[in-house]
């Protein structure tokens, strides 16, 4: 049993989750994301998609500039070159002296020694959110991927933790909620994740309790999945659709549809 | 009052625009992209639609043999990294001395120093159009980009200037129009205006006379977008949308349509 | 006349494609790609559609770690920067040492010297297949693409040969076919040709005999996009509709529509 349950920001998550993408839609927040170039163009259509104003740029000789001038980052390690390890350091850095909320992204980080190592070194410089799938869990965490280490990843590194899979769960190592939408389609389309969790940059850049941020943005995606998933004909659909989707998501969509304990 | 209400050339440019789209499709202009990485493939898929050929690569010890092989080449600044700062020096000399027509796109200009100071340096090479919006022409031109200020640093910079928004206009200190078609949805597809440059480009390769192939592309891109969201459900729909209405475009559908002034 | 018209294989190949498809979609095996920035989403997509599970990252110092944990490579020539062609050579030298079967696909060869140099120093590596049009076929072979130089390319590297074309031909040297399902819309998509030679690994990856590997990627993909034709209404669709179909193609689909002598 889930303990949680009956609690009211539980219960009040889809209104909640509705008046953040509100926000997000009214303010236009900036959302500087280094991400890997199989993501790029995709994750922008999703920040664009639910009225946030993307930016890409790799380059470590201008990113602090283009961290500067935005909301939100988003650090996520699909596409771990020399230059995108010099410019992940240094955007965090600004994104710091700023005080600008960042999530991390470790994307196949069990796939590489390396990645995992360059993972924990990020983890040191606190992000606001840590968002990834089970696997990644285990290799950064070194445990695997159940409520209780969830939670006290999150404690020790002072951080959200969004694991996303066929249920989703968000923590902060006290406050913690599952949300039961999605598609299994979203699993066929490629950076689905790595978008989502730009989602969740679009939702920090708007919201300053990171586990309500993080909790609104994976349960806007997952709902606005699952209508996507009601009329996509197949994975090449399924990415049209789930852009149209997350645009014309609305509070009633969000009462009527969420599932979250 | 806009001066060239009346002059034959603003009335006559949709069916120019049709004739050069026309010459785009038979003559299949090879156009040498060096854009960014999230622009890359929605930018090919555009020029492929229009009937021209899109080659993309980045690397300095080869851009220069693929711009001799190009009819037209595009500069979009989005991803400024090392290797697309040397590439584009590099394509832009080549495509010089082999006296081929190049278009400009300083895309977030804005946003660093660097970033502009490059972009003066590459106006200082003389492409045939600079294509850009309002706050990217501030960053480079310093000057509100009101028309006489449009004029005058066309005519100071020996270019076309093609400014794109709510409404496009497009000069070369003398000639000038202005084009109403176009779409709000495309503002929420991700490097839409990139591709339109990359069209500017694809036209280039066909029409000598620089003001008459940017305001056709611009025009032939706006129409498109107007027919495609007629038919979108939103900005995945859009994107997918302006594809095919790119390819179905004809001289029907750019007379009935135009609004050109 | 084609001598192995009544070949038991050829006549075999929908029915034994069928089931190379299916092994794909039940094992889902991982292929690295090493491909050029514009193809790597649809790429992703394509294999994800087919049932396999991409991996994407270019940096040489971990690419030999993602090799080791695939089941198959593709090395694709179409973004040839410094960073890429280290890491094909050590991507390679790794699929090698594991016994993970690749593919080369020397994307643009007939541009730049460099790109030929570097895809006949790939060959010499001995890739289980070369993915490739007509024109490239002349650059890297120094001979026109007919049937017999392309059965000698084939017996000279010890490769299987995949020429795609309006009909494709996949030979060994000794076996040999030619498919003529496809769609002229499919090349008018970006990528389209990289994407089908991603297909060609994930068969490499559940299949030893790489004529028959090959052979089945090509007829699945042509087949596929002969459906894909049949509903889009334009490019822009095409790339969604090809998605849609190759997940959804089936035995019966390809027994009915295939067009092998």
């Amino acid at each position: 049993m889930d303990t949680l349950t009956s609690s009211p920001l539980v219960s009040d998550l889809p209104g909640i989750a509705a008046d953040i993408l509100s926000r997000v839609r009214r303010k236009s927040p900036r959302v500087h994301c280094l991400t890997n170039a199989v993501a790029q163009n995709f994750t922008a259509n999703v920040l664009l998609a639910a009225g946030a104003v993307p930016s890409m740029t790799v380059a470590p000789d201008e990113i602090a500039q283009f961290v500067a001038r935005a909301d939100a980052l988003l650090i996520n390690l699909g596409t771990l070159d020399r230059e995108r390890r010099q410019a992940a350091t240094t955007a965090v850095e600004a994104a710091t002296t700023k005080q600008r909320p960042w999530v991390l992204d470790p994307v196949f980080v069990d796939r590489s020694r390396q990645r995992a190592e360059f993972a924990r070194r990020m983890m040191s410089m606190t992000p606001q959110v840590l968002r990834l799938n089970g696997v990644e869990f285990a290799a950064i965490a070194q445990a695997e991927p159940a409520q209780d280490a969830l939670d006290r990843y999150a404690r020790d590194q002072c951080c959200v933790v969004a694991l996303t899979g066929a249920t989703d769960a968000v923590t902060d190592g006290g406050r913690k909620l599952k949300i039961e939408n999605g598609a299994a389609l979203m699993g066929q389309v490629t950076a689905m994740g790595c978008a989502g969790t730009a989602l969740v940059a679009a939702c920090l850049a708007v919201e300053k309790d990171s586990w309500l941020a993080a909790s609104a943005a994976l349960l806007a995606f997952a709902v606005a999945g699952e209508c996507a998933a009601a009329r996509a004909r197949g994975p090449g659909s399924m990415a049209v659709e789930i852009l149209d989707a997350l645009a014309g998501l609305d509070r009633e969509i969000l009462l009527t549809r969420a599932r979250v304990r």
